[in-house]
């Protein structure tokens, strides 16, 4: 899996520090990774998106659409499963559905990941419980993170079709599949008229 | 200023879309622009951090640290606080204390910046009085979120020390200066300590 540099937390293996210091250290490969899709269709490393950079826009589209298109959701919970569902990728790395790795192999990976990193937290159990939540989209919050975080990657393919990337069309009906909400869907149709002929 | 790309948002100048969809493109810019300090002390911009990846992780910080150290805190608030409160360096560009940009003059093009990007969306006046909240630091939330802006900034050199990138103790001043709670400069006095020789 390509990725900037070596996973920050072997740089302190060994040493003893404080539990919210090592989940930092873990977390912070989050910064290295990159989204490995984007690179399997020619973008450049230079300009390839960190999932640290994807899940911050996870987490603001959370906030703005939230907010903005669904009032009967709680908007701070949609945020923190925004912020929390993709920090297994530190352990796990940014398995993409061209990895043969089934869908319960993946979530075996990125649980006992989430579980190191958050578990030692004082409110790791919390944070397990929504990671949870979003993983088997049993609310309306993660249900609606889940649609969010593609909604997200075709927004960020529709920059890069931009940036002179090519067709990123397959992306796209990615995108379209995962979201039911007629808000979204409405949101993807802008987005699409958008892209460049 | 060095940045991956030019701004997305020229990419669409002149096609109408969807405020939602125009914020995107703005805020876009910040996984493309590099946090400038680093870049000048030598860290090769393959590995240099974006405002969008130090935005993240304050993110984090922010709820992992209010939720475990804080309990008079609204974490909720502390977080949406630290996902707004660079959001006007997708204009502004990330200016450091080396750019001999005054105080003023900086608060005034980031004010700028984020009114035009935020001021669109339906909730916008409520974003913008959050940033406000964080410039004046007329709250707990907002003055804990600016400690937790340099608290991460002393981690990821921490990070970049163990990268081999020799000895960035100008930040680790920069962060003791801004630190006033005695919890998180406890969790400083970890970090430090974990410093490669």
């Amino acid at each position: 899996m390509k990725t900037k540099a070596a996973p920050p937390i072997s740089l302190i293996q060994g040493r003893k520090t404080l539990p919210l210091i090592e989940t930092y250290f873990e977390l912070n490969h989050l910064k290295q990774l990159f989204r490995q899709g984007w690179l399997r269709v020619g973008i450049p490393s230079e300009r390839c998106e960190s999932v640290a950079e994807h899940s911050l826009f996870v987490a603001l589209l959370g906030l703005f659409i939230a907010e903005g298109y669904f009032p009967q959701a709680d908007a701070s919970k949609v945020v923190r499963i925004a912020l929390l569902h993709d920090l297994g990728e530190a352990y796990a790395g940014d398995i993409t559905p061209h990895d043969g790795v089934d869908r319960e192999a993946k979530h075996a990976l990125e649980r006992r990941a989430v579980e190191t990193i958050l578990g030692k937290l004082p409110r790791g159990a919390d944070y397990l419980a929504l990671w949870d939540e979003y993983e088997h989209g049993t609310s309306f919050e993660a249900r609606l993170v889940r649609q969010l975080d593609r909604l997200e990657m075709g927004l960020q393919a529709c920059v890069y079709e931009h940036q002179g990337a090519g067709d990123l069309s397959q992306f796209f009906v990615s995108v379209e599949k995962a979201l039911e909400s007629p808000e979204l869907r409405a949101v993807l149709a802008e987005i699409e008229a958008l892209r460049p002929e």
